[in-house]
């Protein structure tokens, strides 16, 4: 049993196959390395695979016509990317990047469609998880329209919390560290004004920011202005 | 057999269950008519029920803390709605409001667990909807991200004509109506900033309204100026 059953094993969507099952996955798998930078996929790529990270981190990104980039998102380890062409064979639309030396599992489209087939509990979890990313893209489209770039990026601070967030003393930190022109691509806003809000917003003592980690000081309050629901998991 | 049979019939999620399965099925579902305006469901109601269209039309949107409304689609005679709470049990986020006189079959929760379990072609063509969904919200998210109105409004066109085009000499023709303020409320706009670039379309040859219907001439140009990519349908 090699490295791939252990990246495997810990991926929620197979969590219910057995130990036979997973390493018998494991033989029609490939690994594959990237570098920091490195394109995984681009538009316009055949989505032959679906993948699963490993370790380090990859962004998603589309390019406007403008040449600005928009991010979607984040993968983080033992998260599936890119599944959804190679689910239904269409070509990728986005950009996926490694944004760290990433190690990356491919799991051919016919395999994931096998599995499928023969293991319900596989099914039913990759569609679990095609409807969490419904909701949260849906939520994400809600709090575009017709909301102001501070609205937007309170949004966004919340969403980052839900995902990345632990309680502490001063309130719910984000442990993981995002520039400011990533939150802008995110929300669709200027860098200046990202950095210009997150000013105004410490000022007021909503959040602090401490050694580049945002520390949301006041979540009841930026859910109360942007009228953030919180996110119900799809059971898995 | 009576007239639930032949709704659940045309839906394309069942579309291989056999007589006898549609059948069986149709004695676990409901029927229930709403009149135009009628709220079929709202927010924080529990997803108890999915529900299929069989007469009529429903307008799904969310209500802004400005009491503004986003108009986040329509759904047309033969299509699932509110499906994905019902699949997670978890409560609405939207209002469905019927905007025509609707008649609507409710498949319970649980109902559509079992179906999914028992029929792997349900299961799959259930999460082949909920990719295709996905995809076209990440195309909606992606369009909302750095673009002016007038793109938007272009991109908004290509998709109703993607639904409702029917090619006709002049060009594609949208077969639905949408008013202004749908439109506006779709892409977060005002409704003068549709009507005024609407006129400015049409003064410069994009397109054509006549009796409140509108004709796209020229698809190529404004699939440049907005970088729409086609929707690969999902495979069902």
């Amino acid at each position: 049993m090699n490295e791939k059953y252990w990246y495997l094993k810990r991926c929620p969507v197979f969590g219910d196959l057995t130990p036979e099952q997973i390493q018998l996955l494991e033989t029609q798998c490939y690994v594959s390395e990237f570098q920091r930078g490195e394109v995984i996929y681009l538009p316009g790529d055949l989505g032959s695979s679906a993948m699963l990270l490993a370790r380090g981190r990859v962004r998603i990104y589309h390019v406007t016509q403008e040449g600005k980039q928009a991010l979607l998102g984040f993968v983080e380890p033992s998260e599936l990317f890119g599944e959804l062409s190679a689910y239904n064979g269409s070509v990728r639309e986005e950009y996926a990047e490694a944004s760290e030396n990433s190690l990356v599992v491919l799991l051919p489209r016919e395999v994931v469609g096998r599995m499928m087939v023969e293991h319900p509990s596989v099914s039913m979890r990759l569609t679990a998880l095609f409807g969490l990313r419904l909701k949260r893209i849906e939520r994400r489209l809600k709090s575009l329209l017709f909301r102001s770039s501070r609205e937007r990026l309170m949004h966004l601070l919340l969403e980052l919390s839900e995902r990345y967030g632990r309680p502490t003393e001063d309130g719910i930190l984000i442990t993981r560290k995002f520039s400011h022109q990533d939150m802008a691509s995110i929300i669709g806003a200027t860098r200046e004004t990202v950095t210009i809000t997150l000013g105004e917003l410490q000022e007021e003592g909503v959040l602090q920011i401490a050694r580049r980690r945002i520390t949301l000081k006041d979540t009841d309050a930026m859910i109360v202005a942007t009228g953030f629901g919180p996110l119900q998991m799809a059971r898995t």
